[in-house]
This record gives structure tokens, C-alpha cells and sequence, in this order.
């Protein structure tokens, strides 16, 4: 399977992207996806109980488990506007519903950016008026734009493929840099296929495929309010109907998977003032939940990630948030691992010299394998550092 | 009551501080307290999993409620250092009650430092030689400094007060920065007077007190393997025994807890890379530790952090954060005062102009109202900001 960085639009599909004059700085800051046939819906959202009106909305329109079209805005993150803000967010997909002639109810919308402003509606009316009438096969770049805040670069991918010898596209795009943790926050991303797919089976594969990826990733221990994934496959392939129980269902699986997870390692990589990705594994805890529960305390612990940011090892920390996590940990079977270099054993240094450990956590990428001795669980979570940037760009 | 910005050693109590070469910058690095007689001690210690052996230690000292000394040391945390860590640990009891001519039982241990690097007992033997020479009652200021760390300036408190006609003094010092958080982090503080109390009472005291002061403070989440406060009760002001049930008592605790207090918004003040102290009240919680979860959900946000240090209001990031704490949040009910001045209410905004919420956060001092709106619980919080040495200082 070959995953390209880049996105081609499924069949069907048509997208654009514009600059409403919502972002201060004239970016694009509005995009909008049109499918030009019914399809079918999954979705997954943040678990911030302070959800955002547009979060609201598709969790509504998820229901139907369908949909023609998504119209996305950054800038503002229509969170905690109350009533105004359901409005806004209603208005927004009646608004692009009328300019495409489609069932307002088949509109899915999302924003991201500053919470607790009122949307500036003329200008995303106009900025809708105008996508309505760009989208197209080729729009894609211009739609990857338009949905990004921080991020230093945009997200997406493709994956071509065959079902039952028929060429299927899955491709998506994706935006998230700032605030990621457990359970996806402040991140966009749309998945988009021509394969046809059976509904629950689509939820299936995007739930399964979002908790190993978006919600392995932690940038800073922080959950937004406005996360969403939302995956439309519409079937302009006539394929087979995919279902869970299909023979090739493990191949669609396997290209969905690739894909979210290689997004989810660009938002760790684009990380706000991040300049590694460390890939912490734990294994050997009580539990499952023990795993993640200590993978993450190391993942959150900003001693440990401004400690990467300098390139110094430090395991004293990563010990000093394992003892802290809620996991069950005993000191003297600990053994911590840089890389294959043995930092830790029973608790205690293993002898590597500094100046080994320092080299691998210098690296851009490592992997610290974390084996509590405990019991069997295991776990893994996608961290970054901690820099100056994160700082400027958050004061 | 008045607390003095000084330490002054109660009677029979001698201190001294010495550079014993530990600290690569030549500092003072050791400290040493004595009393001239049996002193009852209470004590508290991190709750961490994985304790530095000084703290093992100590828990184990502590169980017979008598003490006559304390030898602290910093640039060496004598955490994760196995059998040897501990066997260092006894040493340093050893020498010190060899060369004072105590039982090496009725002699505490502290270290503050690095983690999983051998002790240098070479250099700490020699240190406590020269301090076992130097110890006085004017040694109280070189105490002080021998105990920090990144500390940016040493953290003491004297009250004189009368118990039954009876003149007695309960001072204190104390050295954390970074690493503060729920339960003690990185902070040792010493706490001495030469009234006579019973060992129970004190300990239910110190408890308290803790619980309210060093156990309310968060600079950056993370907990440490070394906290350690120690309480010294000598008997030296031979006053009629305080016990909980004695008439003076709340004098004397109140004493105590002013203490605690100003030793632990001095932490929160002198924060790795902080300028502003935020005190979070948290009220109309479901419960009291829903409160508590809500405020150091708030209190831990380094995007709140981030935006205290640019002086900037940027409520929506407190909204965010109470949406992920673990306590029970109604958006629609959430009310947040800055000081006095209201900027959400119902989860939406208040109407506040922007300026005069901004220019509450740009004080070096403020008040962060939450009610919730759900319930009756309350808590509270003492937090600070988070710039750029913070980094600098980690790294």
C-alpha cells in the first residue's frame, strides 16, 4: 500500500477553500467539500463536556448517517456563543445547503480558532456565497488551507486502491498543531472516499482507527472543545458494498488506519514549538489502563518534554512522572529503555553512559520503551517536546 | 499576629549551611539543623510512588516521633539510587550524629537535586564535618541557602507568640520553584519551635496545615520524588503542654498555618518562569473534589498559563480546560469573575470589554472566580503563570 502526501479528491468530490477575512492576518480561513451524491456519514468528537455549536450540530446530523457536504471555518471556534451560536452554526449549513440546492440537514459544519466571540456571519455568508460557486475536483489544496490555525503546515493524505478489482480512493486532510492530548483536541480532519461502505461498518473502521492515532497523540495535555473527524464515503466507485464481514474489508481498514495515523504523527511533528517526536511505549504495567495512564503522565510532564527540547535524557523525570501517574509502579522493577540503549534497570542507572542516552534523545525522532515489570499491560502514546515557540505562540 | 519576613531560631535550636562542592556553581549545598535537647517531630512526605531514599528514610525516623537534627543536602536528590541511595542516606545520619555525638535514629535526612546520580559522599562527609563545627543560632540565614535549588530566592517566617504567659517562637524555612503541584512537589521546608507539644497534636497540625498551604499550590503539574516538611518541637520555652484540646491551641495553629501559607505562595511566586500569582476559587461544584479537580484543571492548563503570562484574559482556554477536568461541568451554567469583574456567565460572555478583563490578568496578583453552578462544593488553588525561563531553566 502506497500512502501519497498529498490529496486527490475521490470521485464525486469537489472542494474548495477561501479567505472570508475572518483570520486577522487575510489567510484562507473557509473551505467547503461537496460530495455530488448522498453519502454515507461517520464521525467522531471531542469529549470535552464544553462542546462547540458546530460539534453539536454534526452530532446531530450524524444520526441520519449521511451527508452531501461539510463547510469548515478557522478563526473562530463558535465555542461558548450559547443559543447564537447554535444559529450560527444552523445558519452556516442552510447558508451553503441553499447555494449548492441541498437538504440543509445533509450539511455538516466545523470551526476552530477563539473561543467565546461571536461568528462574524456577513463574512461567512459571503465567504460561503463564493466557496459555493469555486468548488471543484482540483480544490482540495485550497480547502487544506482554509482549515488551519497554528499549524506550520497542512495534513493530508491518499491511499488508492483495489475492491474486487475495482479503483478506490480514500484521501483526507487534516489540521491540529496546539492543545492535542487524549481524545483528540483542537483538530480537524475530514476522510473522504468513493468506495461504498456500509454505515455502522464505516464507524467501525473510523472509531478503531481514531483511537489508535488521533487519541494516541499528546502535544500539551490540553482537549478542545471543537474536535472532529468526519469520514464520507459515496460510493461513486460501485464497488461491492464494504462491510466488516467482507474479504477485502481488512485492506479498506488497513488504508484508513495508515492514513489517520500518519496525520496524527504530522500534528505531534507540527506540534507547537516541537522539534521531536518520541514514541513512548509502556509495557509491563498492571493493566491497559495502567499503560496508557503512565505513557501519558511521561507524554504530559513539561519537565520531561523541555528536557527533550534540550536534548538531554534526563530519565530521572520520566521516573519522577511515572511515580506520580496513577498507574500502579513499583521503583525497583522499573527498567527504561532510549532507543535500545538500557537507561534504567530495577530503578537504578544501568550504566549507559550520558553521553549514549543524550545522543538518542538529540534525535528528532526515539522511541523511550518504559517496562513497569508489573504485569502484562501495555500501551503507547506519540509525544513531542516542549520549546520556546510554544510560548510565543500562546502568550 | 505578626509573621516576620526572617528566620529567627527558637530557643535551643542551632543551624549552618556550608558549599561542599556538590553544586558545580560553588554554592552553599548543605545545610544542618540541631537542638540542643530532644525534640518531638511531625513530619509529611511526597506522595509519589517513587520516593528518594532520604525520604524513606525520614518516614522511617518519623515512627518513633523524636528527633534531634537535620542534615539536608541540594544538587543531589538521591532518588533512584537503589540499596546504595539508601545506604547513603544512613550514612549521612551516621556522620552527622557521630560528629555531634547524637543517636543516629534521632537524625533526619533531605536531599534535593538530581535524580539517579550517585551521591558524592566524599564531599558530603566533608560537609557535614564542617557543619557539625559551624552550627549556631545566627546559622539560620546559611541554612536557608544551603537547602535551594532553582530557587530564585530562600523562603522563611518567623511568629513570636504567647502560650500561657510564655514567649515562643515558631519559625521556618523552605526552598521550591519548579515542580510544585497537588501534594508537595520538590519543596522541602523545616519547620521548628521550642514550645512543648504533644507529638499527636503536632502531627495533626502539620497535617492541616499542609493540606491547606504546600498542597494548594501548582507551578507545573508535576510531583516529586523528594518533598519533605518537617516540624521540630524542642520544649525549649518550657510552657505548659499544648495538645489539641489545650485553650491556646488554635493560637498556636494559626500561628503555624500563616506560616505554611506565606512559605507556599512564595513557591507559587518564585515558579520556574512565573510573575504572577493567580489564586483559582472554585465554587458551585458538585462536590468538593469535583472543585478541586475543575480548579488544578485550570491551574495545570499550559495554554492558561501561557495566556496569564502574556497578560491576557483568554477565558475560552479556562472554559476549555473545566470542559476536560474531570469534574462535573453544565456549559450553560458556568459563571467566571476575573477579580470582580464578570466575563462568562450562563457559558457565554458576560459583556465585559475585553480591556478591563485584560487588564485584571496583567496584575501581578488576581482572582480567578469559578462557579459551576451545579452544586455546592468549593475549593481553591494558588497558581502562577508560565514564560519562557521556565524553558530556559529546564531544558
Amino acid at each position: 500500500m502506497k500512502i501519497e502526501d498529498k490529496l486527490i479528491l475521490p470521485r464525486g468530490f469537489t472542494a474548495a477553500g477561501t479567505a472570508a477575512g475572518i483570520k486577522r492576518n487575510g489567510g484562507k480561513d473557509m473551505s467547503l467539500v461537496v460530495s455530488d451524491r448522498p453519502a454515507v456519514v461517520a464521525g467522531t468528537f471531542t469529549t470535552n463536556q464544553i462542546k462547540a455549536a458546530t460539534v453539536k450540530l454534526c452530532m446531530e446530523r450524524l444520526k441520519r448517517r449521511t451527508g452531501r457536504a461539510i463547510v469548515v471555518n478557522s478563526g473562530n471556534a463558535n465555542a461558548c456563543n450559547g443559543e447564537q451560536g447554535l444559529r450560527d452554526a444552523t445558519d452556516m449549513a442552510a447558508r451553503a445547503a441553499e447555494k449548492l440546492g441541498l437538504n440543509p440537514k445533509d450539511v455538516y459544519v466545523s470551526s476552530t480558532g477563539s473561543i467565546g466571540v461571536p461568528m462574524p456571519m456577513d463574512k461567512i455568508r459571503a465567504g460561503i456565497d463564493a466557496l459555493a460557486k469555486k468548488v471543484s475536483h482540483d480544490g482540495g489544496n485550497d480547502a487544506m488551507q482554509g482549515i488551519l490555525t497554528t499549524d506550520r503546515w497542512p495534513k493530508c493524505a491518499t491511499v488508492q486502491l483495489k475492491i474486487d478489482g475495482q479503483p478506490i480512493t480514500i484521501s483526507a486532510f487534516a489540521k491540529g498543531a496546539g492543545m492535542i492530548e487524549p481524545n483528540m483536541a483542537t483538530m480537524l480532519c475530514y476522510l473522504l472516499t468513493d468506495g461504498v461502505v456500509d454505515a455502522k461498518s464505516l464507524q467501525t473502521c473510523l472509531s478503531d482507527a481514531v483511537k489508535d492515532s488521533f487519541n494516541r497523540i499528546s502535544v500539551d495535555g490540553d482537549m478542545s472543545t471543537n474536535d472532529t473527524v468526519l469520514f464520507f464515503a459515496n460510493g461513486a466507485a460501485e464497488n461491492t458494498p464494504l462491510t466488516t464481514r467482507s474479504k477485502e474489508w481488512k485492506h479498506f481498514v488497513a488504508a484508513v488506519r495508515a492514513i489517520t495515523l500518519k496525520l496524527a504523527l504530522g500534528m505531534v511533528k507540527d506540534g507547537e514549538g516541537a522539534t521531536k517526536l518520541v514514541t513512548i511505549r509502556v509495557t509491563g504495567a498492571k493493566t491497559e489502563a495502567d499503560a496508557e495512564k503512565a505513557g501519558r503522565a511521561v507524554a504530559n510532564s513539561l519537565l520531561v518534554k523541555t528536557s527533550w527540547n534540550g536534548g538531554r535524557c534526563n530519565w530521572g523525570r520520566v521516573m519522577d512522572a511515572l511515580g506520580y501517574s496513577e498507574a500502579k509502579v513499583d521503583e525497583g522493577r522499573v527498567r527504561i529503555f532510549y532507543d535500545d540503549v538500557l537507561a534504567v534497570r530495577n530503578g537504578r542507572p544501568a550504566g549507559a553512559p550520558r553521553d549514549a542516552l543524550d545522543k538518542v534523545t538529540a534525535q528528532e525522532q526515539f522511541t523511550l520503551n518504559i517496562d513497569l515489570g508489573v504485569g502484562r499491560g501495555s500501551s503507547y502514546v506519540y509525544a513531542c517536546d516542549c520549546g520556546h515557540p510554544y510560548i510565543d505562540i500562546n502568550v
